[in-house]
């Protein structure tokens, strides 16, 4: 176990609660140390600062684990993964599924676990935690009885890390689940591609504003599963209108309302989001409640002012298609955009579309996705529910 | 009426929606304008900004209405409170209590309305809104069928607008209602000073905090009328302890907690919140889930450093008291604190207590206090849910 030694003042990020050390912050590397492997990290000064895993390969060449020495990575890893379910136990008592592991926020670096009745996906993120891949499978197969497990890895950070892409399945056979969250059913594929992938991030925020529409009309702009406007009729939304640019969301979308046994009238509509919203204007539709929940515009620092652009864009056209006295829900999913850029293009939006917007809510990720304030790279989910004028 | 000129540039503001004209902005005025009368508002070149109150004797000098001409200020205000109880219905179906007019947000500048059933409690912090207290009356008469109508204005704000500070009865003779917020009944009783008055901002926050604490223990720190511990124990918290240093809201919380017919252990500590914390700290008491809504610390722009230290100091001596594993809320309702600048304290507050927070849920007020985008003066309300370690 290698000892790495930071720069003079590196440390008072860390000593804050950060659990990142990037490469230009470290002053000496005292042993061998091996790419996926614990390390301790100290002060310049010598100070224990705490156990992580190393990588050379990474900008972020060690991810705090713990404040202490670890003496069994096994122990910890299970302790950690415990600890994150028993959180989920005391908030969702009546649910089966939810994010069980959110990497930093639960202290386990690198690694996401979604839980689906009884089986799990794992997304791991960092060369430390891959190695750890068989005690995770050991743990949920032996603590939370999982029947299936597989990976579904986020290929892009896999590449930072310099880790294989490949997927896995790691436990059983896995098919299919019936996940239910408040009133509302989803059938989740596992053999299905990750662009149907089911978001718990936005769980709290279908349920808050399905609250708003009984007996009225909704349009699900990004529907991907659907999660809003299912949400909606199940809480007695009149009519609702999917749309999205991808075909198995779509189908999944269909699938969903038909398990749900929902029976008021419901449209599915294929196309790009612009384009589809255009359209409806033309078409003088307009609808009791919008919801537009768009995939990050904004991946990487660099694109903020595009990224800004696209959201003040379909923000104004979604806008466009509200009736007056309705409500609009909007959402931004990259951590690039801080809350208050969130709320200053929203506010352009209407200004762009002429239309009156008063904040009744904002939000944010589901409590399964806890911030570490700390860390701001822990927090990314933007929310917001206006009535419009 | 008077025609008000804006300087050149100064139209930029209020045309991207705020209602707010500064003293130093005006360029020139035509007319006779008499203080509280309605105004004309014009950009350098003439064009027309739209209409509002003016008052020479106060730094903001004229607080828009509209943005339109208004040919009878009876008609416009009636209109625009019959608009903002549209809202509240829409949004609080199964209530009969809430905050009817917010001000600004409702496009009323200078009038906040609280109704509870049939008695409403006016606060008019505008010259101009003073005016219109006899048409104010009339429409909670006639198109509310009030029967109580009392004033509890806030001196500070009549002070700057120049104006009376004495309280009255505009109609009937106040004296209990109670009211229904999800599970707990609260009496409020009109007699009573404004320290114990009702709190509709936290209603969401309340019912939000109680989900957590099924069989817990409950520390409710600046408990007011109780809302936050009440609610706690309406969603089966085993015991609370109530604290304040004020009798007359620790008598309403009492009297509150037995017209719920709680049964459950329930303590009310009279006392000065500092001193409290310290004092159960030294005892070694520890609760599930604490709760501190502490008074706005900062009240001017001037003592933000000094509030922030108060905030750290409630919210570290707060968090010595959380059981590992419980949960802690926190609010603050300082305009000039921003939301990051609230978080920054808690997470100041956690490293001086030594305890490790993750960031549930960031709420604001509740829906019945809308905030305008383009006015960042209509939001004032932080409120923070933790999982504590």
């Amino acid at each position: 176990m290698a000892d790495i030694y930071l720069k003079k003042n590196e440390d008072r990020r860390i000593e804050a609660g950060h659990l990142w050390v990037f490469s230009n912050e470290v002053l000496k590397i005292e042993g061998d140390a091996v790419n996926g492997e614990i390390c301790s990290l100290f002060t310049s000064t010598g100070k224990l600062l705490g156990t992580g895993f190393w990588n050379k390969n990474s900008l972020i060449c060690l991810r705090l684990l713990s404040r202490e020495k670890i003496d069994s990575a096994e122990k910890f890893i299970k302790e950690r993964i415990l600890a994150a379910d028993l959180l989920r136990r005391s908030i969702y008592s009546e649910r089966t599924a939810y994010r069980l592991v959110f990497g930093e926020s639960d202290r386990l670096p690198g690694l996401v676990i979604d839980r689906f009745n009884d089986t799990y996906i794992l997304q791991i993120h960092s060369a430390g935690m891959e190695g750890m891949k068989q005690i995770i499978t050991e743990v949920l197969k032996n603590d939370f009885s999982a029947r299936h497990i597989l990976t579904r890895h986020d290929k892009y950070f896999r590449n930072l890390e310099g880790i294989a892409e490949v997927d896995e399945i790691l436990l059983g056979s896995p098919e299919k689940e019936i996940i239910e969250i408040g009133r509302v059913k989803y059938q989740i594929d596992f053999s299905e591609s990750q662009k149907t992938g089911f978001f718990f991030d936005q769980a709290a925020n279908r349920i808050y504003s399905s609250r708003f529409v009984k007996n009225g009309s909704v349009l699900d702009v990004f529907c991907n599963t659907g999660g809003f406007g299912l949400h909606a009729v199940s809480q007695g939304a009149a009519e609702v209108l999917f749309t999205d640019i991808s075909e198995p969301a779509l189908t999944s979308v269909k699938a969903n309302y038909e398990l749900n046994k929902f029976t008021g009238k419901a449209e599915f509509l294929l196309g790009d989001a612009f384009n589809v919203l255009k359209e409806l204007h033309l078409q003088k539709r307009t609808f009791d409640l919008v919801i537009a929940d768009p995939p990050a515009f904004v991946k990487s620092r660099k694109r903020i002012q595009e990224g800004i652009k696209g959201y003040i864009n379909v923000n104004s056209l979604a806008l466009n298609l509200v009736k007056s006295g309705g409500y609009y829900a909007t959402a931004s999913c990259s951590h690039h955009i801080s809350r208050d850029m969130f709320l200053e293009a929203i506010h352009k939006a209407a200004l762009k579309a002429g239309r009156e917007l008063r904040l009744l809510h904002l939000g944010g990720a589901a409590e399964d996705h806890p911030v570490l304030l700390a860390m701001p790279e822990t927090e990314y989910l933007k929310f917001a529910f206006f009535a419009v004028e």
